[in-house]
């Protein structure tokens, strides 16, 4: 594998899951891998479980982790081609993602979706001006319209909680008070679409994701409905796509209780982290036995492990 | 030991002081006890001291450290139970402790006080909660209430300069223009309530610490009746913890000066740093040869490498 | 050698450039030199090459490296002798320094010139208090007047590319929206005058460097006539040393373009980066094939490897 900005860059998706899990079971095994290498993890954006877990994943390679916060503690980048660079932009993308090649042997890199301009934002400017100047693998760490690294720990958690050969998932918009990315969503719903599952979206109206991502899965404008028989249940908040970046709606409706559980098959709740409590879920739901919002934390350092050991190994 | 929040979760001080003598004339000869072992620091404030000894004492015991800005880099934090987050903080302590336990195998904290919710202090919110939550052991790197790494390296000084079997110890407050927390004097308190010594704590009135802490150890509140006598000078300013948190004085008339010094029995200087110079101490204090300033700071690394190491070895 | 403030504390440029040249072959060859042994990268400024180059010198010798923003993670400096410490500042540097000297084998410290006081920048305050104060060697990672492990970088790229015994070398200055420090443009011209080379400055009047750094190098205010057979064009943009750090022209004129690359002698073009593109170089010029500026970024990482690698063989 050369670059990891999606999750269909994988050969193949179950394959890849059995491995993380054989790894998980003797994260040292490859520890020589990456030695006298190193990975640059470039934050545009904060960062909690991906920064942990990734330098995690490294040390476990034996390869050498250097952190840096891009937007403070580097220069203003400027993404366009042409520009007359007068105004606030210190350095071109041409030459920071060549100099930081010189200085790795992978760059991985996060940055958000501004979620105010739809066409930048689906351009991903960041991670594919990286992968087009740099000269050594990209790995995404959540970019405007992905997080592969997150969806793959999710099937890696699917994979070791799953009780029957064809789980009915459902992924569930739930209420948030701020503007949040697509990413998430749109990285669970490609990594859904690799499995063999009964995959429901559920979400109100005026939530639809990019007709792009969701392509032929299933749409449920009633969550109740949708959560029916669902042995997964995965929450995430987004802003509306058509309108774009707006919340439209903040009640709590849509808020996964206790009681909308019961209506499924005693099913597992899924959340990537950060969430907030009593308002994207219930107490009684992530405190449940049911929850596994902790082992898809602990997944994503095999998750980013196993992404690197195979550009490690080119393979 | 589990988890060192308070200097009390010492077995036994003086022979921890010794072993730390020890440490410090090889202190690589167990830097295979963190093989393959991780440590994060998480700060919530600024540290010079803390920051660089600790990285220090992990690399010392081959441990790798992962150090992290929590309040800049990661998530704001909700710390009640039952909460409708609907406002500013994204994760709750619960997730980010359990979450943080999924990466390493030790987790240290620097929380300073507010200085504006009494209450909140005293509960040691941050620290306690990544008690209760994490899966692994808990460090403090100074708290609202405590700064046991720092009293530790203070009993280590002490021990390497002290001329008699029971030396006269004085902690005496000194001016600053800004409100300062009580940790450090506290832990030292806290430290010397342990120790062989006649321990004095000279303040001006409106300064008395916390009853719980001083309990029955002396207090005097004429300065230079204190320093009579005095083997050890340790400064510090607080602000005020009954009328909490204001600084009700910011004359220079408990600066230590080499007048005052001379009352003592040649007494060494001691002061945690970073000390305002001719605001809480003169330059001819801190400058002279009883200063013990730099080597209390160089006691970081071993009083930090000790205690990692018993926590490595559970013992 | 002890320290590295400046390219004059090198014993011999030639052989060292030699030594860097072979080190770049082989970079893995001495990295048991750092084991057990820790430098500090103290910024006080942004960084990106400076930052990841030496983090990976650092690596490639064994030597552990830890980082820290020192503006923000660390407290306000004094460097006042004898001042009363009763306003911003929280800790003089004689004992930061110090401290900071307990936790590292090697103190490298970042600290750009304010631009707006003179005096105080040319007294190099930051370094030369710590070098004055540190007990261990200390390393420039660019200063109010000086960047020599850029100009380092600079010279082993000139040798590398240059065709012709003794080449012409021009140094440009260049447009710029903002007020940038001296401290590129006097170190290019220090190594230059250790360089057996026909050495041109050329810059529009009022923009004279510190005559104390140009000497008796030559100097010539028409532009073009200084690019006329030049092997190699360095550009850098600086604001007014006479009329102190202010920008005195914003206009396009002395942009590096193609038609004045034409004049010379198919010159290579240099810039230490970051570089403002159709300002100070038109992409015409950057994006050729006779653009250095990725090698130079480069040789950082060679720059202060062999610096490092002196320091710690103490030769």
């Amino acid at each position: 594998m050369k670059n990891y900005l999606n999750i269909n860059e994988l050969d193949n998706l179950q394959t890849t899951v059995q491995e993380a899990i054989e790894l998980k079971k003797n994260p040292m095994k490859y520890k020589s891998l990456g030695e006298d290498k190193t990975i640059c993890l470039l934050f545009f954006n904060n960062s909690l479980r991906t920064r942990l877990s990734t330098q995690k994943a490294a040390q476990n390679l034996g390869l050498n982790a250097v952190v840096m916060n891009f937007g403070s503690e580097g220069w203003q980048l400027e993404y366009e081609d042409g520009t007359i660079m007068n105004e606030g932009k210190s350095e071109h993308v041409i030459e920071a993602a060549k100099v930081v090649s010189q200085y790795c042997d992978i760059v991985a890199i996060r940055a958000f979706a501004s979620l105010t301009d739809k066409e930048q934002d689906e351009a991903e400017i960041v991670l594919n001006n990286f992968k087009k100047y740099a000269n050594v693998p990209v790995v995404n760490l959540e970019s405007s319209i992905g997080h592969p690294l997150q969806c793959l720990a999710d099937a890696i958690t699917m994979e070791e909680h799953k009780t029957t050969h064809k789980p009915k998932v459902v992924l569930s918009w739930a209420p948030h008070p701020k503007s949040l990315p697509h990413a998430v969503a749109n990285s669970f719903i490609e990594m859904m679409q690799l499995q063999d599952a009964d995959f429901v979206i559920t979400h109100p109206e005026g939530y639809d994701l990019s007709p792009e991502i969701v392509k032929d899965s299933k749409v449920e404008y009633d969550q109740e409905k949708a959560f029916e028989n669902a042995d997964f249940v995965y929450t995430k908040n987004w802003s509306s796509y058509t309108d774009y970046g707006k919340v439209l709606r903040t009640d709590d409706e849509w808020m996964i209780t206790g009681d909308k559980m019961k209506l499924t098959n005693n099913a597992k709740f899924m959340h990537c982290l950060p969430v907030r409590r009593n308002v994207v879920v219930a107490d009684e739901v992530i405190d449940s036995e049911n929850s596994l919002v902790i082992e898809q934390a602990n997944n994503r350092t095999y998750s980013a492990q196993i992404v690197l050991k195979k550009i490690l190994e080119r393979k």
